[in-house]
């Protein structure tokens, strides 16, 4: 059973499962998308504030969308997301560094309905991304269009 | 030379060179961080709101982040960034097509000493990625911590 709009309810919590990152993987994501020495490189990241290789944190975010869509989404009671509109209130609250296992826990925040198009409502979630130690090391807010059970297909 | 915290002002802006994104890119990239079907498969993403396959609003994020890093923070007169703490005001204007080529504008909007570290301060930069078509796709404020002179090597 898919949650539309009209099943979503303020406060309601999902977590996803967990996902563990390599260092591989952040380096190859860093070279990619935010090639900094403190994200590529081994021996330049202990010269930085980190002190040690860290995660991007573009790479945290996309890992968090990755669980958010496989595991709540596409997940068993998915959520009939549309498509999104932005996002609000990214903050990186501690590093994200090799061999961290990563899990995500989204709440429904507020609902609004659609004043032009009734097949649809607007619904922000609070996302935050646990570490394996349960430190919060990241939290944003998404904004989503989530199609409306009546006018679906 | 590169630009510190005390050398940057208010108001100034950057523009970043242009990168053309593939259709095989997006589709990539949504299968690892963003699967959903207008995002993955050209044939269902003409049932979605959008019409047609589109890349991942994530996506822009990471491309407007590595136009960021390589042409600025990294360029001929480079930005000593000492990493990020967040962003705000993440919204999508427009979609991004296959074969749409962006380019990002970044301004100086606000700057904040550090009142606990005198090696540092923080810099607010609005980014605006822009398509060929001088639409604008994607707007966001980043949050980063830039090294002053003083402190630095």
């Amino acid at each position: 059973m898919t949650d539309h709009y009209e099943d979503l309810e303020i406060g309601e919590t999902y977590e996803t499962g967990s996902y563990t990152v390599t260092e591989e993987e952040i380096i190859t994501f860093a070279e990619q998308f935010d090639p900094q020495p403190f994200h590529t490189d081994e021996e330049a990241a202990k010269e930085s504030m980190f002190g040690e290789l860290v995660a991007s944190g573009l790479h945290t975010l996309c890992l968090s969308v990755r669980l958010f869509i496989t595991d709540i989404i596409d997940g068993d009671d998915g959520i009939a997301n549309m498509g999104g509109l932005g996002m609000d209130d990214l903050r990186w609250h501690e590093p994200v560094r090799p061999s961290d296992t990563l899990r995500v826990r989204i709440s429904v925040l507020e609902k609004t309905p659609s004043s032009s198009r009734s097949d649809r409502g607007y619904v922000d979630f609070r996302r935050i991304v646990i570490n394996e130690a349960d430190e919060e090391v990241m939290s944003i807010v998404s904004h989503n269009i989530v199609r409306r059970a009546d006018a679906a297909d």
